[in-house]
């Protein structure tokens, strides 16, 4: 069913049931709703507390990357740095400057939100925030047991043509990289 | 573990077992992968098998959005029509193509890939195809049965402001978006 025009009180599906079908890392739930027309369906989807993503700014202009194996897409992706939160009440600053500092060494004196999105709204409940940092001063990385990290840095026009030729593909990678460039076309 | 450096062949996480705990529109699994330094560790991820999505241009330069409700977020979304494949050996035009008369009415004279990307490499193996379609003819929408999903056509930069405003949150529709924005600025 289509309906042309802006409301959409219409569209809305209606908790019926919540099923829990796996509980780890993240949880996998297959919930029953109620359609429009009052039909049920299952709605099948990710349960996830969100995360937050930092776009690490040198004062030179680079950006400073981790690469990491990413096992359901088979390769070492090249990636902002970024953490799951442990709750939805976690504190998103103080998340970002321990993503940080874990998986690059770095400290920031300037943290700012630069956009917040969902990667999947159909099949995740994910909220994913993005911040830029600058002001960064180096340290030693202090990463979870068992997370193996590469810090790769890449000036900022390169990162960019990585992402028009495919190289980089993570989409938090990609909307923090062209806010920027937007960011700073209209500034001039 | 934290190597500064090119070289990742040092990250790679090899298959072990594989383990489906849900199958449904999506597989859910949870494989088990030896780590680099040779202990074992889950893997939780939706196992998807790829989609596309299309940036509708008027010949305006207005946007076709489609609105939806999606339960995994609770929220109607504004976002660019897209589907899931059928398979992986699927043929992208044609599903694009199809999404883009099933969901708008809308037929295209051409269709150009814009990017493609990951949504979210971490939990799912899903590979998102974008592309552009001009050259755009009306006619009537045909969605899915249980389908329910309204239109709303909106100016370039309008649609844009709701990206920076926080409104658009879709991460395939917000890399469209800013993708198409670079596009128009690089132009100038």
């Amino acid at each position: 069913m289509v309906k042309k025009g802006k409301g959409h009180a219409g569209l809305r599906e209606n908790f019926h049931r919540k099923r829990l079908v796996f509980s780890g890392t993240v949880d996998f739930r297959a919930d029953t709703v109620t359609l429009p027309n009052g039909k049920k369906a299952t709605r099948e989807f990710v349960d996830h507390p969100g995360a937050v993503a930092v776009l690490p700014v040198l004062p030179d202009g680079r950006i400073i990357f981790v690469r990491q194996f990413r096992y359901p897409v088979g390769e070492a992706t090249l990636e902002i740095p970024a953490g799951k939160l442990n709750s939805a009440s976690d504190g998103l600053l103080k998340r970002v400057k321990a993503e940080l500092k874990e998986e690059t060494g770095y400290t920031a004196a300037k943290i700012k939100p630069l956009l917040s999105f969902w990667p999947t709204p159909a099949f995740s409940s994910e909220v994913l925030h993005i911040f830029t940092a600058s002001g960064l001063r180096g340290g030693a990385p202090d990463p979870d047991d068992d997370e193996f990290i590469n810090i790769e840095i890449l000036p900022f026009e390169k990162a960019l043509g990585l992402v028009k030729k495919g190289v980089i593909k993570d989409a938090k990678t990609i909307i923090a990289l062209q806010a920027w460039k937007i960011k700073l076309l209209e500034k001039k």
